[in-house]
């Protein structure tokens, strides 16, 4: 760090040196910005007169770079501040989603942009080519934290204009705290550079590091944690006197994804870090000359890339937005759009071909182990450049053939869903994951036994698409390589969705799923595909931030714990009553609910169940909302005459909504919501509860006035429950009107569907 | 490392136990392969039945890799093989090259196949996920070492057969050895992984580390000097009995440029590494349980990833060939084409759209300072994705604009040059190098003062091409992005060639320019061009192996110090006499001939002066080798009326040859080549020689019997000197036939050049 040697003469007004605050449109939340310990810019906020963060600094710490007498900046964005001026603006509009929850949003907040200046002392440079050193400047650097403030939380983000004296630089961390006024219980996942695949841990602050201690190895998937209290966002808390607060981010793009790291009574240091291939915490010491933050601050911490570092800038730029909901009803914390208001308006210009899907899939199957993504097993690796498929002796395990796809297509074409994704059409799957190998796959090549042509004609002549599976295996420069050619192939057959892998190790070696490039490459994807009308549903990517505003063609997203984990041991019953909370504030999540048959090993060689019931899957197209919406299960479990009755409500229920009411909610406990369907008079309401059940009171009163609806009731049978009755489901139905009221019981692990049909 | 557990039954025959040989066809040379030290493999090298190479042991060291449960191996392939088989076949074959030193190559050699078998305790795996140690298989892992033996030389390569029991692996290190029997004198560059555009070091072996040490800043580039005695290859020494003797590689694609690692009498461990930016040595410990070889041995050392690994493999494959050329005639390793022998045969089918070209280019007067690449100064950084150049205030400098093209154009058809290369033509320029910018060229956007379309159709209108410039500022994940809109505007324009560029650090962060996957990006480029039928001249890419038999249209290369340094403080006298022998054996070089004003100070701001005679430059044509040449200097300056006559023979000489003869000799002293220009009875003859002038003596032995030539002898006047008087050439004409000796004589820093008609 060069020093700093000069503060800026004394001229500001009196009224710039003072703390400023800024409220939301209701006056509930302030918040505050103050510079404090040497020109450390600082901010705290409240709730109805409650501390949601105490006061917080806020800066960066920059990289000492060997280019840095090139223009590399690396004087830390600190301290030594001082308030150059504070502007205060509101704003109010209503935008209409191109696909969502309502048909409008209203983005209501008032403003505050501090624009900060701080003295420095660095070596000329004019792109002459000067040796550094040879002349100092006494230069001043520009930044700007601009606050905007909504009835229902806050964001705030750093900005760095342009200008000679702030050009290119990089970040060796950001060290933006959240300092929370208890010790609140948190749902939180471990800090991990690559997944968010855990199972979401329900603990307090102060119990974490022991949790995470215990628990190093995360089994599944856990590859980089990177402390011993490190956390994901977005990160859902509740206060000891009833607030529920989440922290997360809004508009990542081109940046490294945050993690939270949490100062606790046992921190001596920022940051330790804990490599998932050797077990060994390396502790790091907190950047120098400041001292630690008081337990129980969360403190940013980015993603590396495979040198260490956490960013590469050019000014003009900014960071994401840091946001932080609160309200003291859970509920809230659902309806929210304070994330997707916080990204930039839709980028597209065209946006006729985006359209609310449901699909089923060659998939489940695989899943479970009935059958392969891989055709043949004549080889112990696989070259694509000299193998002859057509000359391999096939496994006979082969889900993607022919046969069994056109099955699929009379499947959805009778039940009227949009597409059929098939996965292991392509070749490559015999050896895909975590070999380190570029060219594992080329997004071209169909297996032997998959006629992609004759299949796609024949999905059309059904009135039904195929929908396109491109796994990277994580060899995103081999994706990129070959992203053109496979969009062209799409666009040649008629799919106009891909869903997208990102399973394993990525490539380039020492990159992370969540680090700067790799979110400009996952962006990169969504741009590509745009240019070619094709919606992406990306798996395995970072956690998302809102950027589908923005990109509305990024329909769905995997980026945690999915069904699919229900065939690997299972998920706990409470999982999907945590998701809307945490994941599904940055967009939505291809959940791939609706698994009919829990039971796995009545049907295959797996020993894993689904921890849900057969009504409590039907709530997930509701609770879990997603444009994006998968009928998982086989379709001979969904033509089984014990089971066809309750698929009626997959076929009825829609995607894309008008309205949306959440009518209960508390975290890892129970969700209720009532959506209208997009275009129509018609209602559906789902209730989803954990593994204690739930008594929901559903009071009718969204209904149009003076209006009947036929109303069909799926719900759990007396006796069910997620582990010895799953599949114990009653439907009932009547006709029902504003200010009825429905009374419904969850059984443990269970839930509802009811749909409203206007008559 | 996993424990050996077994050795393989004495089942073998006492023939394969014993040591095994290879001779030369001409005999002179013998290659002797055995085991030692248990079941390592060793071979030595005779010349004459001198030792070239004294015993060397062969082997590659694993990385541990947190996959290996998953089938990623890690057991060293270092020791405890027995030999299974040894096969000698004989080749001998002649091809036609699609251009180069003659018409015709031959491809003579004995080869010797080493089937070496080693038995490993690992893991079960049979793709069914079972976790590793749960049984442990008794295996055998199959390698074979072939040498391929040369009259001119030897070389040998690892071959990995597909195998269960060796699928995938992560290479730590090879540890190929080279043994030198003496305490040679070597034209050596400092190991970097990054540059090889230093000056050469001409020291005895012992003195490698001293002269290393005193100059660890290399000044001009060098980034990551790995070790103290790290050199790179092609490394060129001449022992004290006269025998000359090159260390290089052929063939590496998919794989880490090879560095070489000297033991002298003061190594302790292997392998030192040294980074630029911290300029601290960092001691590696030797791989476990080997001994030191002794001094004077090279160790193969690769360039490692951002990781610090050195490959991913998938067996089948095989490493580059390791080279080792010897002949006590300086001239055989001139002629020898033992590099592009070892490469695979043209994998082209149409190779018609490839030709020589002979071109000049808005060029050297920005290399000068003259103009400048960039457009405008308004901005301190650049957004291609938002800046209008329509709109900035240009600087005033930018070559590339319409009128300077086309009087190059005009230049370029008035004296038959093939083509036009324009650098500075599209946007991106005023920011463009180490700011760890990703998108900081698009490649397909001129600036306002370019227009393409009429500049390429103005060319075509007079018999004349573009040349394309992709300066990728080495950021390669964006080239690849933009690579297939590049190529494709290049065909829509017609370009035929591109000259690409690497300067600065790599992007993804933390790779380097000779790592095994910038060498896959290089080759990847190649083939991308190939398809778009466009030749390749590949500046600060990896130093060449002969890639260019396969793919033709690499038709050039930098990788070395090139002209440009003659305007950066100029390059030694005998810098042209060296890289024949060391950076030319693996392919052409476009060093861009032809500064005729060497004195940059007589025209430019630039203090500089080119190290060479004007009739030193003319020789350059003949005695560096290329396809691709360039007129490097001005118009102005060639169309002088004092420099004019001597353009002459720029004009007249061929860049394609039926034959080549390498008359005279010695590294960083003289070469004397006469070349017969292809399809024609002509032929051209050069000389070249170091500060202390040469006497050359050629006799015209290869002339045609009875043929009378007209002959133009381009030559230093007496008083010429490359410092105090460079310009000072005379030219004489005289009818020669077969049988007549021409003497010359070559100034210091001097050449000579000379066009030998057919009347």
């Amino acid at each position: 760090m060069r020093k700093l040697l000069f503060s800026l003469p004394l001229l500001l007004l009196p009224l710039l040196a003072a703390a400023q605050t800024v409220t939301s449109p209701d006056g509930n939340i302030a918040v505050t910005f103050s510079l404090t310990d040497g020109g450390r810019p600082t901010y705290e906020m409240t709730y109805k007169g409650k501390a949601v963060v105490n006061p917080s600094h806020l800066g960066l710490v920059l990289a000492k770079d060997k280019h840095a007498s090139k223009g590399l900046d690396e004087t830390d964005l600190m301290d030594h501040f001082t308030v150059a001026d504070v502007a205060q603006t509101s704003f109010d509009e209503t935008w209409r989603p191109v696909w969502g929850e309502t048909a409008t949003i209203r983005n209501h907040y008032n403003e505050m942009a501090v624009t900060l200046k701080q003295g420095i002392e660095k070596p000329a440079y004019k792109g002459d080519g000067k040796a550094p050193g040879l002349a100092l400047d006494l230069q001043e650097r520009t930044i700007l934290i601009r606050f905007r403030v909504y009835d229902d939380g806050m964001g705030l983000r750093y900005e760095f204009p342009q200008q000679r004296e702030l050009n290119y630089f990089l970040i060796k961390e950001e060290m933006t705290e959240f300092a929370m006024a208890g010790d609140h219980t948190a749902w939180w996942l471990p800090g991990d550079y690559d997944t968010q695949e855990q199972e979401t841990q329900q603990t307090r602050l102060s119990e974490i590091r022991g949790r995470l201690k215990t628990a190093v190895n995360w089994g599944n998937s856990s590859v980089a944690v990177f402390s011993e209290t490190g956390v994901q966002t977005s990160l859902q808390m509740k206060s000891a006197d009833g607030l529920y607060i989440n922290i997360h981010e809004a508009a990542c793009a081109d940046y490294a994804t945050m993690h939270l790291e949490l100062v606790d009574e046992q921190t001596t240091a920022l940051t330790t870090r804990l490599y998932g291939g050797s077990n060994q915490y390396t502790p790091a010491p907190t950047p120098s000359g400041y001292p630690l933050p008081k337990p129980y601050t969360f403190v940013s911490h980015l993603t590396p890339d495979a040198t260490g570092l956490k960013g590469a800038m050019q000014t003009p730029c900014h960071t994401p937005w840091r946001t932080v909901m609160v309200s003291d009803d859970a509920r809230d914390m659902l309806s929210s759009n304070l994330i997707l208001n916080l990204n930039e308006p839709c980028a597209l210009d065209d946006v006729s071909w985006i359209h609310p899907t449901k699909y089923c899939g060659v998939w489940w199957e695989m899943i479970v182990g009935k059958s392969q993504w891989s055709y043949t097993w004549d080889y112990p690796s696989v070259d694509l450049a000299t193998i002859d498929y057509t000359k391999c002796k096939p496994n006979g395990r082969h889900g993607a053939n022919n046969e069994k796809v056109k099955r699929y297509i009379d499947f959805a074409a009778k039940n009227g869903l949009d597409e059929v994704l098939v996965e292991g059409w392509n070749v490559g799957w015999e050896d895909w994951a975590n070999m380190w190998k570029r060219d594992v796959f080329d997004f071209v090549t169909p297996y032997p036994d998959f006629d992609i042509k004759m299949l796609n004609e024949y999905a059309h002549s059904k009135g039904v698409k195929l929908l396109m599976h491109h796994e990277t295996s994580s060899s995103t420069q081999n994706y990129e390589r070959h992203i053109k050619e496979a969009y062209e192939l799409m666009n040649k057959y008629g799919y106009d969705a891909v869903k997208t892998g990102y399973v394993g190790d990525m490539i380039p070696r020492g990159d992370h799923h969540y680090s700067q490039s790799m979110n400009n490459h996952y962006l990169y994807v969504i741009k590509e595909a745009a240019k070619h009308h094709i919606m992406v549903n990306s798996h395995e990517a970072t956690r998302p931030t809102g950027l589908c505003r923005t990109y509305p063609n990024l329909v769905g997203g995997e980026s945690a714990r999915g069904t699919e984990y229900e065939a690997f041991g299972g998920s706990r019953p409470d999982h999907t009553c945590i998701l809307p909370f945490t994941r599904l504030q940055g967009g939505p999540m291809d959940y791939t609910p609706g698994i009919f048959e829990t039971q796995l090993y009545t049907w295959s060689d797996n020993k894993s169940w689904a921890r849900i019931t057969l009504a409590g899957s039907l709530a997930l197209y509701l609770t879990m909302y997603s444009p994006l919406q998968m009928a998982a299960d086989l379709p001979e479990h969904y033509e089984r005459p014990d089971l066809a009755p309750a698929f009626q409500f997959i076929r009825d229920v829609a995607c894309d909504w008008d309205d949306s009411r959440y009518l209960e909610a508390e975290p890892a406990d129970y969700i209720t919501v009532a959506r209208k369907a997009k275009g129509t008079d018609n209602w559906f309401i789902g209730g989803k509860c954990d593994e204690n059940g739930h008594k929901a009171v559903v009071k009718l009163d969204f209904l149009d006035k003076g209006r009947k609806y036929e109303c069909t009731i799926y719900a759990d049978a007396k006796d069910a429950h997620y582990e010895k009755n799953p599949k114990a489901y009653t439907i009932t139905k009547r006709t029902v009107k504003r200010g009825d009221t429905l009374k419904l019981t969850e059984a443990p692990g269970g839930g509802f569907a009811v749909s409203l049909i206007a008559k």
